[in-house]
């Protein structure tokens, strides 16, 4: 990694590629934003946001939550929107619009009306999103002065107003604006603006991330990046192992650079993989601002099944024991080999290797002797690295997990709603 | 239920059965057992257990953890012992001899060894299981010399001694000796002894159940009986979603009572009442032991799909977000729904109804009023029902389930290894 010094790049995990510098924010041409405080959230913080596309010809991109439990943005933007075509969302924080029945949709297709007014573009082309607390029914009359309000307010520095309305116990704010050279030549903008912190008090996770580029790539193009680079960052997190009924991460891109991604071009490669260091940077942060997480855990599972090497990692990754063990500092490596084989029942006997920060603590299922004191010192750093080997070859995958804390307890336990 | 003043059945999901009366301990005829100190444990408690049957014919039935990676313990017992035809058991706390590779399997067949002399029983009627600390080998000599020690102190009131053997960090003793009086005329005692707390610092959750009785079984109606009662008592149970590598459960039938339990009469229904009843609640004594445990819910899911119906309830019951909530007796009903939802992928919509303490909180997905301080009242006591109600009819599971707490951050963040 020849990245330069980063102020948002924090991870050794994350790869940057050539090309890429920060900018200190703004969205790429094309774009405006604003967010505003309409009185959603109790606290009197900013809780409306809406972001404007002002090409015509925008492409877009689109990836919602699987729970079976949609809330009801997520249901009208998945039928409501076209999400090739998506010039505007609209967000609120502060209430999830979600376990809200007939009327919820209702309110979520106001909201949509109101947004296409306020951007003025067709409704058809506005995204809609919410996040907070669920079983309570959204305050159109609120939302829709608000997204006037915030029409009004519209920006192209309007990117950290827009973030901070989209915030709910994110501890810091998970935004970044970044420059891509191409090897073609053209250098196109990339930002994107996220959210998320394992779940809201007093009610559940949402993970929403909104990105933008003035780069021009066809709506098919954006499909293809958005889901692979969604796979290998949001798709690829756990704080709780709860999935939220509202998570929405969308790509819209102007075309206002002149610049275009074709397909299966150096550009589109070098695109894409500054696309990739900027969801799993984000997605790191997510984890890492996990509700009262002190660390970050990384772990990797290779082998002959890749189902099995999937349930692995998701089972160390969700492990209460594992997660507790990253929190104190504890280079419980039996608590590795536990998560692995309840994970993959009646599959004994599994000849597992498990390495911490690269010293194997096990081979072939059976204790290793390795330097307790030097591995203590290194699993009470921020990023801990375990590795899974199950027998075979050919798959592998990671997955990305904060640890279990007072803090988490405290958070969604001691405080009721 | 018209059960009289019990000090062992506590759970209200309990049912039992007429014609059980609870006896202080003692083990039925036919069955010695002992427990002394080996000096396995730091702490010097007890921590080898021996338990013999003196009939030559005695049949038995045995259960085992489905995890892949297999204790020592557990692979030799499997392979090596006579599972339909137990006549002794050996056990020690205080080391798990899991991960301990091809030593750890010749140690736990040394342990098998030693117990067949001490117990003066064929060693392939010998089952051998452990708990403690993993991957760590086992020291054998002191095993050995602590059941040679036992086997001098064996008698027909050992119950208790045996039982104190096999704790780790249970904060208080599981067992419970039975008389049942059966509808044919006959009585036959039924006891038993289990430990399991969520799992075990510093290293994980092992639960282990003994059950003893003289009624005369044949190996087939054992292992019938067994496996039905296993499924549901220590097969609903979750502490911490984290199956162990050493879970055991064993019951052994001396016949010494001469009333013998017949295939489809209704002494075998009473009996299997019975012995439901007695593991049911050892399996609610696990989890009201859960590390930091505060409280015990049961969510009940029902539905037209039995598969969707059980990931429901396992997801419930496994959500760190709804066990948080449990444990702060917050009525937070959105994190059932959030919960069934992640479980249940791709199912969008799930028209859930969902109840807590009989009240209905989401009727087809949608919130419903309710009276919150009085629901909140009812959440703040010791055992907390909830009901999911997913489309159709036709299937029913339950999972019984702990609070996540302080305490349980504290036993396994805190301390470390």
């Amino acid at each position: 990694m020849s990245a330069p010094p980063s102020t948002f790049f924090r991870s050794r995990w994350v790869e940057v590629p050539d090309g890429v510098t920060e900018a200190p924010g703004g969205l790429p041409d094309g774009f405006r934003a604003a967010g505003v405080a309409a009185g959603l959230k109790p606290s009197g913080n900013p809780d409306v946001g809406l972001l404007v596309c002002d090409a015509p010809n925008a492409t877009s991109a689109a990836r919602f939550t699987r729970s079976g439990v949609l809330a009801a943005p997520v249901v009208v933007t998945k039928e409501r929107a076209q999400l090739d075509g998506l010039r505007a969302v609209a967000v609120n924080s502060g209430n999830a619009n979600a376990a809200t029945g007939g009327r919820g949709r209702d309110d979520a297709a106001k909201m949509q009306g109101a947004a296409a007014i306020a951007a003025g573009v067709p409704h058809e082309r506005v995204a809609v999103a919410s996040t907070g607390v669920i079983g309570v029914p959204l305050d159109t009359q609120a939302i829709v002065s608000g997204l006037a309000r915030a029409a009004g307010q519209l920006r192209a520095e309007g990117d950290a107003d827009f973030t901070a309305a989209i915030m709910t116990t994110d501890a810091f704010e998970k935004r970044a604006t970044l420059d891509v050279a191409l090897p073609g030549g053209g250098t196109v903008r990339l930002s994107a603006q996220a959210k998320g912190a394992g779940m809201i008090q007093p009610s559940f996770a949402t993970m929403l991330c909104f990105v933008q580029t003035d780069a021009a790539l066809s709506a098919e193009t954006a499909d293809l990046l958005l889901g692979v680079t969604v796979k290998r960052s949001f798709d690829r997190i756990s704080v709780d192992g709860q999935l939220s009924t509202n998570d929405t991460a969308l790509l819209m891109c102007s075309g206002a650079s002149g610049v275009e991604i074709a397909p299966e071009t150096e550009d589109e490669l070098r695109f894409g993989q500054a696309l990739d260091a900027l969801l799993r940077q984000l997605a790191l942060d997510i984890v890492r601002d996990g509700e009262g997480a002190a660390r970050v855990g990384r772990v990797v599972a290779t082998g002959g099944d890749g189902e099995a090497v999937e349930r692995a990692a998701r089972g160390v990754a969700n492990s209460p024991l594992v997660k507790a063990a990253l929190n104190g500092g504890d280079p419980n490596w039996g608590r590795i080999a536990q998560a692995v084989g309840g994970a993959l029942t009646d599959t004994a006997p599994l000849a597992i290797d498990i390495a911490i920060e690269g010293v194997p603590v096990c081979a072939r299922g059976a204790a290793v002797r390795f330097d307790e004191p030097a591995l203590a010192e290194r699993v009470a750093r921020g990023e801990v690295e375990y590795v899974v080997g199950l027998p075979g070859e050919g798959f592998e995958t990671e997955v990305f997990f904060s640890d279990l804390s007072h803090g988490y307890v405290t958070i969604n336990a001691d405080y009721t709603t």
